[in-house]
């Protein structure tokens, strides 16, 4: 099983990337992996972690790197020897099975699609993200592929966010929703009345509207909604989250009482940091390219690269592209005839 | 002081809205209040909390109430005698100041807007809610009074934001923002990066793009975006603060060293809970009508209703919408300017 490790990207790669490249075949006996990137740097940093011989890693020269500044594009155009861009190459050549990238999400997204391609019947992929809830964890999708989408994407990333949670969630027939601003079929904005509609008729498990007032409680499974509504409300209950931390710190450490029950209940502030931790989920699928690719979060430490990769590695052991195609190929057809009679339009 | 309470808004309505009543008559003693519903009802929670016969309050009879099932514009077609529109017209006649309501928050915005008409300079208005940081409180709008909005709209969106933040959180300055999907001008949606365009000419202090990331580190003291956005980050943030209230008590139950320290620790959990606590706050101010007009929370209790009264009474003193209308005007010629050369449509 070989993965391509995007090597540069991330806020500590390739340092993070490669301490948790070793973590990673310390934990997993069957996977290979090509770290992609500056020759030179990873050269020297596989001797400091003792892998410059370890016949299980194989380095692939990148002449450039996306930065966190540059434009999405790049990766296709003026840096198409970057990193992101060589490692998506090497899945579409069958070099690697799966692409791990911590690196900028907007070039892996355009890396992907354009070397690696679609899976038919998808316009266009989305990264599913999976957050934890009262009761147990959902996906949320697309948590920023893509900042506009129309409502047929809108439905593809609910038949993928429905194979995906069965498959990472163990859910058998996942409730599906929209996040919109009220339970009602009229209420929302124009895009999701279009996907109520058509989701309405799907053979899927379809529940209705999912207030964000209860997304936390979780009433449904699989949420969808576009890219920047998802990335918005991602990036801010993790900010959240911080603040909350800090909140209890601060509400703990003000007197002498507070600070021993702090103490004795250690373990517990602990156990609530763990909730949600994204250097446990290592990292997301972009669902809906050819190809596995999983992103990683922009502050990836070596925990979570290590995680993105045994991620990786499930995901292609229980076949999630394969299981994605089967169910897209079911739905496609009666996906464009909703469409049709929906008036959804392409709002490209 | 005479102030408007739709008394039939609200889940807890309109029992909850008398007791607050009461509480807010105790607690402010130059106010007097129009509870506007149905007047049997009424009478009847009067006489209980003994204000039959106080002379600070007086009732104005209204048929119907706009239940949340309804659409937002049943209150200015169907259901034109609704609590919410007959105490939008008493302010637009001048018998009322403010208008309070915990009800349907689209019937509140749709009854405001055609009863007592918009500021001039104001195309839709906004609701604009305080939010807790990290480092003190600050200011998001449109928390969800419209549901599509564009470029023009999140600028006077901002315009009237600043001013609410100089003038509740006393922000000499206020830090102006727009919620977006990356740092830099370039990052963002079709709308997000016409706001930053125009916002970046405005005589006000335009400090970029705000990610969801950072947003409760407070890294703007005003943030905009559309009102979808804007509720939806809003309700799950509360929905996960709601969870997370759930893991700490989970947490802190699981044996008894825990539990003693959650008892040596107790008022460091009441604190947790006051945060954000939105029954403090009482309710968030409609921006832009030509009135004021603060909406309650849904689920609002006889607390929130005495505190959204506050909050009424201190806008009426501090003139909120007098200086509002001062900054709308010192910036409209300059926004449709502006508007122009950024190509901005109407998006309507």
């Amino acid at each position: 099983m070989k993965i391509a490790l995007d090597a540069m990207g991330g806020d500590f790669a390739p340092e993070a990337a490669i301490v948790g490249a070793r973590q990673a075949l310390d934990l997993l006996p069957d996977i290979e992996l090509i770290l992609v990137g500056n020759k030179d740097k990873i050269h020297d940093l596989l001797k400091e972690n003792n892998l410059d011989k370890n016949p299980r890693v194989e380095v692939v020269h990148a002449e450039h790197t996306v930065e966190m500044s540059d434009a999405s594009t790049s990766a296709i155009r003026g840096k198409k020897n970057s990193s992101i861009t060589v490692a998506a190459t090497l899945v579409s050549e069958g070099r690697a099975e799966a692409v791990v990238s911590a690196g900028h999400t907007g070039a892996a997204v355009a890396a992907t699609k354009v070397r690696m391609r679609l899976l038919p019947g998808v316009d266009r992929p989305a990264i599913a993200t999976i957050m934890p809830s009262q009761s147990g964890p959902f996906v949320m999708l697309d948590a920023g592929a893509n900042l506009e989408s129309d409502a047929e994407n809108l439905v593809q990333f609910a038949v993928m966010g429905e194979v995906f949670a069965k498959i990472a969630l163990g859910i058998q027939n996942p409730r599906i929703g929209v996040i919109s601003v009220g339970e009602e079929d009229v209420k929302g904005n124009d895009l999701t009345k279009r996907v109520f509609k058509i989701l309405s008729s799907m053979p899927i498990n379809f529940i209705g509207n999912v207030e964000g007032k209860v997304l936390f409680q979780k009433y449904a499974d699989v949420v969808v909604c576009d890219g920047f509504v998802g990335n918005v409300v991602l990036k801010s209950v993790e900010s959240m989250a911080k603040a909350t931390m800090f909140w209890i710190k601060e509400a703990f450490s003000r007197n002498p009482f507070r600070m021993t029950g702090a103490l004795l209940a250690k373990e517990a502030f602990k156990e609530l940091k763990e909730i949600g931790d994204y250097e446990e989920y290592g990292g997301a699928p972009l669902l809906g390219v050819n190809g596995l690719c999983i992103i990683g979060h922009g502050s990836s430490s070596p925990k979570a690269f290590k995680n993105a990769i045994r991620v990786a590695s499930q995901f292609i052991k229980l076949r999630l592209n394969e299981r994605l195609s089967e169910r897209l190929e079911e739905t496609g057809a009666l996906i464009s005839k909703l469409k049709k009679n929906s008036g959804a339009n392409n709002g490209d």
